[in-house]
């Protein structure tokens, strides 16, 4: 069965009626783009992601990355399709023209790359975790060091790492023991052991840049003894070409559930001399700059989900309507002709329930990268600050609302196709498995809801909970008196009202509570601010679709089918919130009583 | 890292205090049984599992079942730990001794079968559908065909299957088109393809005898004209000996997600001159016949979704006891010791779902497997009907609540691991494929939610539904006043009301409204269901608990979980009903509404 990876007709709704990308045309930076060249740029991604890794899909997963001992061994056309997609430029087509990008704004390139993401959501993660390590080093590196690497990373001539988690260090970061020693010469050599770094080591580019979190000898401890340096796996001759092998080793791959496109590793720094290191910005400043890559990557992986969720849900839909299959309870004659699966209300309901996810999901993952966009690109500084301040109060939502909900979309694609979908002849049973992945990287739901609750609600006098908070009121407010909005409206009204009661609440318990029992229920805080931001995205689509709808078109299902799967989230998701409330608000404490030995 | 596969402490709480199966001695079928008997049955189990199942559990992953054109491919690993089940009587414990059983109930058996289950879910299936396949014909067939096959069946000697799918027939049985084609000498030849078989083909037997459901010629259409025949792969000469191969063959194997210890097949009946075939019962009677089969497949389908749900929960909480990894959020210091994972409130609360979920579902599969025992063996006549009512209403329930949740445990257990959750390095992310298979096989979450409603709750005067709520009330009678269970007890309360509030608006609009309209969310009613019979059996869980703090003992860890695990049902997952009880109260048409072409 073949169905589309994403709906274009969904994408184009997003770019010029949602967000109403054609205006950044305005901008002097996207001064040569218009509806046609964003297109052009779908079309080619499209294009790759149908040619080069549809069709390759199930065998990469049927044949992960192994060691020989020496170098990673992958099936060849891995190595064929990330060629491709270095020479189609599509690296990193937001970058800027000379840096080797298409100077796309961040929200259409988000559309192109979705196709890349939906076809082979980790095999392409080798370009994609590149591309964030370059934009990382030409943010905080020396001009030298862009003049080294940046450019060879945009080209897909190396590819980019990160270099975070050890064997004793995954998600609490304050207890890494790399060490780095300085040299003489302004070097420093690196010795230690990282573990899950994706694509640490493979054969599909000539060098492999490591951005590497290690504390310097005599560091503060915790996080602020931490800085960031680039290690390459060749070190560079002076005029560029590869020279001696560095002192980082595979000393391992690991196996997974899915996400097999890519190659999980542990890596050994410094089991001889030391690996050779360059050190980006200050000393102890490399948390905060990987960061910097860090809230990309969490933008990405939210996105990830959310595209999984997408093209799960296409291929589910596809199979309902072509898949008859028993009668309706009102149809009690065997001898009447089977309906289309699609034709029952449950499995309307999984479709519905998909669509809710995924849509809702995206539109909040292109809305972030819109307000990189502004944050970037905004005519005005306050636009600016504005857009960063709401990006970087949205990011553990925008990670983790659709890292969360990708995957119940793609357990409902599973069970739409029945039997069907837990076999390997249907590609939803690996989207499932691919997804999985999404809630623990790049810190992991837990870590989310402490970073939200703990850190970005209360931070800078809570200006971008505010910010937030304003942005859903404006737009309750636009909605008003519009009757295809009434249903989400009201239930939208009703979750914001019992989210500022609730934040509210937990803030004035920081005062006076344990703070460990305040944050013990900071997973259902994150959960429910998401519903609600994401119930947001879904009146703001409701609104541009009762819009189309006042004048009939050939398009009036599609905008109905928006309407409805709005509805659909007012009334099957938003009234849990009133639930959620309660249990926060009254500080419950089952999970903070309950003691290890009673388990 | 090692971790028990099942909590023996566990097993007798619920065995020993909470059905207090000691007093089934009393019976005479279990006069030969006491505390030591079952304890050593559960023994047996367990090394069996430990010795022959655990050891190759990722390798059966790994290796999953192949054809080579003629035969079934396995590691030979499986055919030992096949042949030790059946050599120490593990295939039927439950049956009569003279039947080759130990005589047990069903309710201990469950418990000792659990360990091959969460050792080997499937592996361990061969097994189980070979018991259910000689059930069904010790039920129904003739004394002869009882002789025949029953015995070598107990024995492992054949192993047996149920045919009821086809290729353009899944959920819809109705559409069933495999042919009988009557014979002169009273047996048939069977015409026909099926699918999803399990254990349809492979070498661990001499023998695989198919229970499989076809028309005979000229018979009714839908259910009402299909029959039940066995169908062996092998005919038999007169003195049992094996004759010639049968006209069944092995058209191909399913790949699949998980569940990769059983074969899952396509078979072609009848591609020459037609596969002999033996009528069982009476012709027509078939589909009755085999949901004598069914129903304890869709028991033992919950069962495995519970057992995994446990086996996980183990494991994760294992390893969050072993596992240190950051500190609390009111401990800054980056240079105090690192806390176990299980200090942090939000793993807590990981554990407590999953401990919520996998004893909730375990309790309500063993209160099945109990009412299967008392519907045997109970000494009154008015006991056996109670029994089996209760039972055949709670049938949907018990398969499909742990079905759901079983893997929304196993779905927690990796997250508890984060990262190292996903590598196969440890077995969750493998039961959590494994169990995803349980809300699709044997009737999937959609079809069971229309047999609920639709049926077993109208059915009988509403007979099954009554007892079931009488039961409840019962026991919140007995619960009033006990100051441990008051949360649970205000929760279930309302609960309940809601849920009768609920089905009698839903039945009373049966006899109003489209039928379509009234069904179609009638999964959420199934799950709303759900939740009141597992707080049901939490709040019996939980008043055993109680009972048993009234006196201090060294046991008083156990008991506060357990009470702990109640409450936690009560706060985070029963409120949650009365937001479904407005939905569908309401008759919400979200989902019968939506259009296929607005998708």
């Amino acid at each position: 069965m073949s169905a589309p990876l994403l709906s274009r007709r969904d994408l184009e709704f997003y770019l010029y009626e949602l967000f109403e990308v054609e205006t950044l045309a305005s901008r002097e930076r996207y001064a040569d783009h218009n509806r046609e060249s964003f297109n052009a740029a779908m079309d080619i991604a499209e294009k790759l992601a149908e040619e080069y890794f549809v069709p390759i899909r199930a065998k990469v997963d049927m044949n992960q990355p192994d060691w020989d001992g020496e170098k990673v061994i992958m099936i060849p056309e891995i190595k064929r399709a990330y060629d491709a997609v270095a020479e189609a430029g599509l690296i990193c087509p937001d970058q800027d023209y000379d840096m080797g990008g298409m100077q796309l704004p961040l929200v259409v390139s988000a559309c192109a790359m979705g196709y890349l993401t939906a076809a082979a959501s980790t095999t392409n993660g080798f370009h994609a975790l590149t591309a964030a390590n370059a934009n990382l080093l030409e943010t905080h590196g020396t001009q030298e060091q862009i003049d080294t690497w940046v450019s060879r990373l945009r080209t897909g001539e190396f590819a980019g790492t990160m270099a975070l988690s050890e064997p004793q260090a995954g998600s609490s970061l304050a207890d890494m023991r790399t060490k780095a020693v300085p040299q003489a010469d302004g070097t420093y050599r690196l010795f230690g052991n990282k573990i899950w770094i994706s694509g640490g080591d493979h054969e599909l580019s000539s060098n492999i840049v490591h951005a590497v979190l290690a504390r310097i000898e005599g560091a503060p401890p915790g996080v602020k003894g931490i800085s960031l340096f680039i290690c390459p796996k060749f070190l560079l001759n002076d005029d560029g070409s590869l020279g001696a092998r560095n002192d980082v080793q595979l000393a391992g791959l690991f196996h997974k559930m899915g996400g097999r496109g890519q190659t999980s590793t542990a890596l050994n720094f410094g089991e001889n001399d030391g690996a050779v290191a360059y050190l980006v910005g200050e000393p102890h400043q490399g948390l905060k700059y990987m960061f910097h890559m860090m809230n990309e990557a969490r933008v990405m992986v939210g996105t990830s989900g959310a595209t999984l969720a997408m093209c799960g849900y296409q291929y589910s839909l596809e199979y309902a309507r072509e898949r008859p299959q028993g009668r309706k309870p009102s149809s009690k004659d065997p001898l009447s002709e089977p309906v289309m699966l699609i034709e029952h209300a449950d499995i309307r309901r999984m479709l519905l329930a998909q669509k809710a996810y995924a849509e809702g999901s995206w539109s909040l993952c292109l809305f972030a990268s819109q307000l990189v966009d502004d944050w970037k690109t905004h005519p005005e500084e306050s636009g600016r600050q504005a857009a960063f301040e709401l990006l970087d109060f949205l990011t553990p939502i925008v990670k983790t609302w659709p890292s969360e909900y990708g995957p119940k979309a793609n357990d409902l694609a599973i069970q739409v196709l029945g039997g069907a979908g837990y076999t390997n002849d249907h590609p939803v049973e690996l989207m499932y498995r691919d997804n999985r992945l999404n809630p623990i990287h790049e810190g992991t739901t837990g870590i989310q809801s402490l970073d939200l609750l703990g850190r970005k609600v209360p931070q800078n006098g809570m200006a971008g909970y505010q910010r937030c908070i304003e942005g859903i009121s404006a737009d309750l407010q636009k909605a008003e008196g519009i009757r295809a909005l009434v249903t989400m409206c009201d239930a939208l009204d009703l979750a914001v009202k019992d989210l500022q009661r609730t934040t509210t609440s937990l803030l004035s318990a920081m005062t006076s509570q344990d703070i460990d029992l305040v944050m013990a229920n900071s997973v259902r805080y994150l959960e429910f601010f998401g519903h609600v931001v994401v119930g947001w995205m879904w009146l703001r689509q409701g609104m541009t679709a009762a819009k189309a709808l006042e004048k009939a078109s050939d398009d009036d299902a599609f905008y109905k089918g928006k309407v409805q799967a709005m509805n659909y989230f007012a009334r099957w998701e938003l009234p849990q919130t009133a639930v959620w409330a309660d249990l926060l608000c009254g500080l419950d404490d089952t999970t903070y009583a309950m003691q290890a030995e009673w388990f």
